[in-house]
């Protein structure tokens, strides 16, 4: 393929020209257009979830999984105890996180493709008064489950406790509001449904826990209460910025303005997997999770029912057909997933799910 | 000015425009040709430390400071003590990193302009045998100091401690070489002298270190050592990689060898110097270091003598002649800082030195 691939993953995605090109300036991270750039971002980004009259916007440096580390070692004091809820690779991720860094913890699990039961949350808040915070997967990117959010929010409000929410691949599509949803930390990043580059990481939280945060934090690169307080002080990020993801970002955040915004995103997202799921669904190719637990992020198919299916050698056939497919991660069934994600449209989609059938055709495992 | 302004800063600085073009391409971060990237990169990181036989070059997501952090908190055990040699502001955050995440800590402090004391090290060294690793900074950004980096590295090892490098704003101009200096681990970035943009940093450690610091580190995201094992397993950073920051370092340093390497990239950065020194000093402005102690990465001028004299009016001036400078980092004396690393030559130096001159004659302070 002389064109370049098309990225069907959950980040890295592909992006638009106009999000690169952003990058081709240099800025200086102590300039005043730079600060304005960073201002101008972060205030974006909490209007997308309407926090502005009670959250502030934090950006970091790195990947998404530092921003993860960054809230939990920052808004759960050293006293506190995280109760995460795990339905997949990235809730055990953040269970992992609190317990490498000595946090108490307990881990509420279900099954890959099981969502959140909050009744069950309930009951482990009522069990056990330690629990200061609860943390959850919006979008679990290991199946592409939708948790209900807006019901957990509720659960751990009213047991008096905080929720610290990763939505990293949720973030800008899916409904997270709040002004309505009790929720004292989101955490996202860059290079996902906002469809900017990788390379820095946000946490929205509750300016109240924020302002209380001081001390708590066992690092110096990931204390969000001293990167926020070097913020309202200088307008300036504690550490040098990745000046170009910014960049980019603001770029991302125009086009995101100019679409329509968080509706229309979503939108098209859900043609592009409904696109996906029609012509894969027709060719015999099933969904893992039920139609109803799946957000129009990032698609999980079952392999194909071979003895001979091997998912590198499918991967490298559709990337000869110019897409690049994500592999499966769960452990128990044989699976791969497609992203819907970037700055593609479900013509695209159409595309890489004709690819998908020759592909499978042509190896002989459908 | 219409033109870009030219960044006389320690990074992030000015790039070529091949270096911010290899940013066009969306890369994915499971795939083949990323990892084959990465391998590149970081095999060219090491060569350039001449620590092939002995070191690895592990990238990390964030500026160089999570990268120091990650640093100290994977290599120095939980039951450690690191000796801090301080001469400058990075110096302290260096303590303060290990003081925020809990590790037993000394600092040796010298006044800003006054190198490290190899005798005193030693000493210390000699009457606290709880002392496991010393920590230094080779290039103080600070003051733009030189520390004797041979010497230290001598004296370390004589005393069979380890010693942490913070090569921040030398690495690949001044000497760093593995081969002959006795060295644990160097830390650096991809914005500084190696010309990229900022958002990674890496660490060249010691393999036999990095092999056995498995469960040192009370971080998930900076542990060095997991980095490393699941880089060697799957040729992937364990979390989402700052794919167009890591083409465009790429594209840095195939920029750096073709120039001919760290000897010609030091030999610029010297006329660099040289150019702006002799402009200003004919105009009366002085260099805060003697001449010999001074690294020709950046530059620190005491502000004319002038009750009047406000960086920031200096700065905005400056910035409308289309450069931008950096303010002093000394409490104790009002002082500027030019950057004399980047993409640019002595031509552009020179142009900046009669900017210099110009701004503070219409200003009134010189």
């Amino acid at each position: 393929m002389l064109l370049p691939h098309v990225l069907l993953t959950p980040g890295p995605l592909t992006t638009s020209l106009a999000t690169r090109t952003a990058m081709l300036k240099d800025w200086g991270s102590w300039d005043g257009d730079f600060n304005a750039l960073t201002a101008s971002v972060c205030a974006d980004l909490l209007a997308i979830a309407n926090g502005q009259a009670t959250h502030c916007c934090i950006p970091l440096q790195g990947s998404g999984t530092f921003a993860v580390e960054a809230a939990i070692g920052t808004l759960v004091p050293k006293q506190g105890k995280l109760l995460v809820l795990a339905n997949g690779a990235y809730g055990e991720r953040m269970a992992n996180i609190a317990k490498v860094m000595g946090r108490e913890l307990s881990v509420l699990c279900w099954a890959d493709g099981v969502p959140v039961d909050v009744a069950a949350v309930a009951a482990a808040l009522q069990a056990d008064a330690a629990i200061t915070h609860v943390g959850v997967i919006h979008c679990e990117t290991a199946t592409g489950l939708l948790n209900p959010l807006a019901q957990i929010a509720a659960v751990v409000a009213a047991a008096g406790r905080e929720l610290i929410v990763d939505a990293m691949s949720s973030f800008g599509a899916l409904d997270i509001d709040l002004a309505t949803m009790p929720i004292c930390a989101v955490i996202a990043a860059s290079g996902k449904c906002l469809e900017g580059v990788p390379g820095m990481g946000f946490v929205i939280a509750k300016k109240s826990a924020i302002e209380n945060a001081s001390g708590n934090s066992a690092s110096l690169a990931l204390d969000l209460a001293d990167q926020y307080a070097y913020l309202q002080r200088t307008g300036q990020w504690r550490f040098t910025p990745p000046t170009h993801v910014v960049a980019a970002l603001r770029a991302a955040i125009d086009q995101y303005q100019l679409e329509g915004g968080r509706a229309v995103r979503l939108a098209r997202y859900q043609a592009n997997a409904n696109a996906l799921i029609d012509a894969l669904s027709r060719a015999g190719l099933q969904l893992f999770l039920a139609p109803e637990l799946q957000a129009p992020i990032i698609l999980t198919f079952h392999a194909p029912a071979h003895a001979d299916y091997r998912f590198i050698t499918f991967y490298n056939a559709m990337r000869e057909r110019g897409f690049v497919l994500y592999p499966g991660k769960l452990t128990a069934v044989e699976t791969f997933r497609v992203g819907c994600i970037g700055a593609i449209d479900a013509a695209t989609l159409q595309q890489a799910a004709h690819a998908i059938v020759d592909v499978l055709i042509e190896l002989g495992w459908l």
